[in-house]
């Protein structure tokens, strides 16, 4: 996937329905986190041992698809509108991750 | 950007690391929530207005790139652990809320 | 209003709907964070101008108040389940409070 | 305790501070929730049965009640600012479910 060109046909998609406006950072950090908390719904009951089944259930497998993927549009959409480059935050984490808990090389 | 290589990268830190354990689809789902919500807090007392320019400060810029790919992350896991595809996850939502979305054509 | 029997009229209800063996702390700081952010929703796009009228609309009004309710209900479950005496927890904090934003007495 | 003359205290406290301007219901809820999260933090990695004892361990204890009782707060705060009477909508909740959950009387 080439996640410049899915950021482009989203924010075409919000251009052409005047969401920008309402895109603020402050909105679309409020709108991922209740997103992700839509995520957790799902899980706040069960066990950790029910959860790692729950996916296995279509009619809960679509619906938290959705939302996983709701909660990356809007994770991606705050990220641009706030002048951050989401692949470089992704790699420079990834990296830094790497150096703080890999052990030393041989 | 290739998720698959990001995803399979980080997937080697937790093994390494034995986060595996930890890692279930409820706990991700809690790191998810709680991750976005740390995010949230830079703007949570601050207006729409200034909202849009706290990306420029850089110690802030930093914090928020370094919160946001921590959300991407779990985000990421939890897809993974729940045998969701991410990036199939993201085009089926891509072309669902075009379709809901945009005008018919001419 | 006694939140001591509040609190031991909840425990009933909870009891006599065997809801006990869900209500682990863990279970319950997730349903609480869930519940604070279906209050969230409701104001993710709109303005701080427009959120100050929207407990006037009677819908939003009436739905907002219930969940206010139900984030307080799981607030002392899981005070309650930590073995935290809520009431002692809010005095304790309103008196920190006030003595580290109060000025000095003349 | 008594809610009414808490909720005065309170608002005392944020009208001495001049925080009334930061207090809309927007930036209430948002704080709300990320107070919410910070006490989700605690048990995301930890088991049902773990979180059972967390409130044990006193260092913990103490940053848990702190936040139960800020989430409070919180909560009061917004219900004020939007118009709601907490006592009654937690009075009014507790019917509701009281009556949605108890079997019928013999």
């Amino acid at each position: 996937m080439d996640l410049k060109q899915i950021l482009q046909q989203y924010n075409d998609l919000c251009e052409d329905n005047d969401w920008q406006v309402f895109h603020t950072p402050k909105n679309l950090a409020s709108a991922l986190t209740v997103s992700a908390a839509k995520v957790l719904q799902h899980y706040q009951w069960i066990t950790e041992e029910e959860s790692i089944s729950l996916g296995r259930i279509p009619k809960s497998r679509e619906t938290i698809e959705n939302e996983i993927a709701e909660t990356f549009f809007y994770l991606m959409a705050l990220a641009n509108r706030t002048g951050i480059d989401l692949e470089q935050a992704i790699v420079n984490k990834a990296e830094r991750d790497a150096r703080d808990h890999q052990g030393a090389p041989d």
